[in-house]
């Protein structure tokens, strides 16, 4: 059977909203590997955003990630912040395309994620020997590029000006939401 | 009805594996506040050893922590590594606890670690604003109070014997995991 998206089919922004969404295992169902080699730093990005999009939808922060091989350009995990949906303190865009993934070597993986890693996802990164890191939006965080940098890890920023523009505004509509996921419960609480 | 433990029950070996294995949201049909708050540090500590144990009879790698909030002693949150249960590269002890605990304010709590923690998890341990952590074993890891002392948390070493032998005895066995653990499957495959 052919998979749906395949080397005759266009990269739109319906079919990058669908990657999103399917679960990675089933991915090799939606698409093979010739449409798949064909997607961009952007697209995998854009991808990383409508996953943060899908968080907004659902009442969360908007921050996803993707994690994709560097050779053959496969995804290897996906994720978005749980903090809302899974009443889970820590589990930030990277951390949950990471468990996606699984137990594996990411030494030749990049990570692609729609905002600016905080600094316990900056280290986490350099501690499972990530050897690319991609960013989409610096404008709303935190400058951890330094640190992933000073670790020996390759930084590209690449803007994504849609992401940019949803985290602007859910950090408008939610600043306690954002402080939360930033700095915990008590920052919340400080006068 | 009387919880199983109560003012009138020892603290036994026994009752502190009880505690470890029963279901946080389910503690107060195990135990009393009477009861609770008769545990020592030494004790919550021995709960965090027995969670590493249950992680060791899974085939996991035998990391525990506690979450108890400082004013009424009750615990919050506990858990273990789950590397190997979970296919998860990064839950550790700590992450653990932080998840059973939810999204909580963590400033007047304190987290019991059978072991030493990562950089990761002294990072989020920071960024979690936890007033205190009680350290089990430093004699098989990292070094990481400094830096949680360095970032105004409040540090104190309470060694247990069991949990260091415990700890020493999964590194004899199983390197390539305790490495995994710390270091990512790339660190597993260096020449």
């Amino acid at each position: 059977m052919e998979a749906l998206l395949n080397s005759q089919s266009e990269v739109t922004e319906a079919a990058l909203a669908a990657i999103a969404h399917m679960p990675t295992a089933s991915l090799p169902m939606l698409m093979d590997d010739a449409f798949t080699q064909r997607l961009t730093d952007a697209d995998f990005m854009r991808v990383a955003v409508l996953l943060a999009q899908k968080s907004h939808d659902e009442g969360g922060c908007p921050i996803g990630a993707v994690i994709v091989d560097n050779a053959m350009r496969r995804i290897l995990g996906k994720g978005h912040n749980t903090l809302v949906q899974e009443n889970h303190p820590y589990n930030h865009g990277e951390t949950s395309a990471i468990r996606d993934a699984g137990r594996r070597d990411f030494s030749q993986a990049t990570l692609f994620t729609s905002l600016s890693p905080c600094e316990v996802c900056a280290t986490l990164l350099h501690m499972r020997g990530f050897s690319r890191v991609v960013v989409g939006d610096v404008t709303n965080a935190s400058g951890t590029e330094l640190l992933l940098r000073d670790k020996g890890i390759q930084v590209d920023i690449l803007e994504d000006s849609r992401g940019i523009e949803l985290y602007a505004r859910f950090r408008a509509e939610r600043p306690e939401l954002d402080l939360e996921d930033w700095k915990g419960v008590s920052a919340t609480r400080e006068p």
